[in-house]
């Protein structure tokens, strides 16, 4: 099968009318009018960002979910995107055309249609790049910058499954030492933990609440604690956060009962894909209303001087000894 | 270094005003008031693509390059582009800061900035992936299909070049025997081919001629005679080329009188980046007159039923064993 073939079977029945039928050397996006481009990319590569053995639909998905999050912290629609894949020697069209059903699935479903791309050959890990367009009326993206004292620190679902749910593939996949938490969850908290690594789920149903109320906001990537500093630091401010009201899933509230050195794990650690925003405090009803539950308050903004302070699980100021995952 | 000291370092300083200094989630870039956006994405992948052991400055420029050609292709404006880029363990600063010098420098050079994008570890070879926007007046790109019975093809700067440059390439750094007409040629023209396969010279130059007189366009990154058939079926038509009319450089004209075997070659082997295009009759006189002498007429559109007929060294129809060439 050569390229053109490939994609002709595998990637142009997800083009949008912008894609051109993936025919063309260029794909064609109209902007609403009035309209600005938000535009973000992200890389995934085997056994960095991902198992090469994950399930390929989740894979795919897990691409263009990271991107989505961030169209969605930026409070933009989607307009669609762009894929790059260097695809391993071992290839199959069986592992490639559930690769491609999953991200179809997800790009229907989040209205993001595929725009164009690249197929290369690579003789090294499978290497994924995808390059996400949204749009926002003109000057309504949220920056990151934009916190002000006083305003209110939310963030969206709920914080450190994924950091539980990689541990569990670590254990499952590469045969590193269960977790001691792990009696004490059940098969399906278990598995929710997992999904959660697998999957992102990008917040974009946030869009309405943070375009009408948000003064600064970013996808939570890297850690809730470093992601946190790096909007203060962006905004010019401080906080006072108290992680014990950061919100947990059954499952990852069960994990840290079992073993409580997992707090500064499940705030420090990669892969939550949820939103941080902060909300002047006259939009703190409104804004709630219009997230309709899905968010948490976990704090409030404070001059700079004040420096950012978490408050950990005894109430006292937690000191993060590494605060961010890289996966550089 | 950690992946924000690495942007801030080498990658901040290309950022256009839409890159918001590289310390967002995400870019923000405002299209011209009734522009659409062409949108284009190129993966180059070390040992594929390019050799890992290549002057960085000339990857980081092909990088960049070969989607700037699709823009010219598509007689867009370029507007940005975002990079994602997968280091392998072993880069060093000297490495990167000349990487990043190369990409600065075309970056400038075609008013393309630096927009976004994402720095991460592979254990593999290096990756590079670039999308790059530009933009076109509503209704104005120029696609593939739109050739028609009648037209004049023509074609950019000189064919073959590249495939020759990387035939040099090969001989010194992999050891494989030189090619038999190396020693036609002097130092000088072995120079001018390799340069031409390190560094594509992205022909944005034509976007006015192209934009006002072409019927169809493509890039040629692939073999002339591959593409160009691509850009005829595309179309729905069919063409008489006479590849004795094809440009060539005063150093593969050498290297073709030593070798009459290349012809073949010359017309079928990939990274020339070149433009092809289309343009009715009544136009020929103004695009060869806004094209300022950089384009060839090679033949004409003819209807489908009478095929892409390429004639050869002695006139007669040339059938390639393949006529292009694919990285997958």
């Amino acid at each position: 099968m050569d390229e053109a073939d490939l994609i002709a079977r595998y990637f142009a029945p997800l083009a949008g009318p912008g894609g051109l039928g993936l025919r063309d050397d260029a794909a064609l996006v109209a902007p609403p009018a009035g309209a600005e481009i938000v535009l973000t990319a992200d890389a995934l590569v085997a056994g960095v960002h991902f198992f090469a053995g994950d399930p390929p639909e989740a894979i795919a998905a897990k691409a263009l979910a990271v991107n989505l999050s961030d169209l969605a912290a930026k409070a933009a629609d989607p307009l669609g995107f762009l894929l790059t894949i260097a695809l391993p020697g071992d290839w199959t069209p069986q592992w490639l055309e559930v690769f491609a059903k999953g991200l179809g699935d997800l790009a229907r479903e989040s209205r993001c249609p595929l725009l164009g791309g690249d197929t290369v050959a690579t003789p090294g890990p499978l290497t994924l790049s995808i390059t996400a367009l949204g749009s926002v009326p003109a000057g309504r993206m949220i920056r990151r910058a934009g916190a002000k004292p006083g305003d209110r620190l939310y963030v969206s679902g709920t914080i450190g499954d994924a950091a539980l749910g990689l541990a569990l593939r670590r254990a499952e996949l590469e045969g590193a030492p269960a977790p001691p938490w792990v009696d004490a969850l059940d098969a399906a908290q278990k598995a929710h933990l997992v999904r959660r690594y697998l999957v992102p789920e990008p917040r974009l149903a946030l869009t309405p609440a943070l375009r009408a109320c948000a003064s600064a906001a970013m996808d939570v990537s890297d850690g809730l604690a470093g992601d946190l500093s790096a909007l203060l630091r962006a905004s010019g401010v401080g906080a006072r956060v108290d992680l014990r009201e950061a919100p947990l899933s059954p499952a990852a509230a069960a994990a840290l009962r079992a073993d409580p050195g997992l707090f500064e794990i499940l705030f420090s650690s990669g892969d939550d894909y949820e939103i941080l925003c902060a909300a002047a405090p006259e939009q703190a009803v409104r804004f709630e209303a219009l997230a309709g539950g899905a968010v948490t308050a976990i704090g409030e903004v404070g001059p700079a001087s004040a420096g950012a302070v978490f408050l950990g699980p005894d109430g006292d100021k937690l000191n993060f000894a590494r605060d961010r995952y890289s996966h550089f």
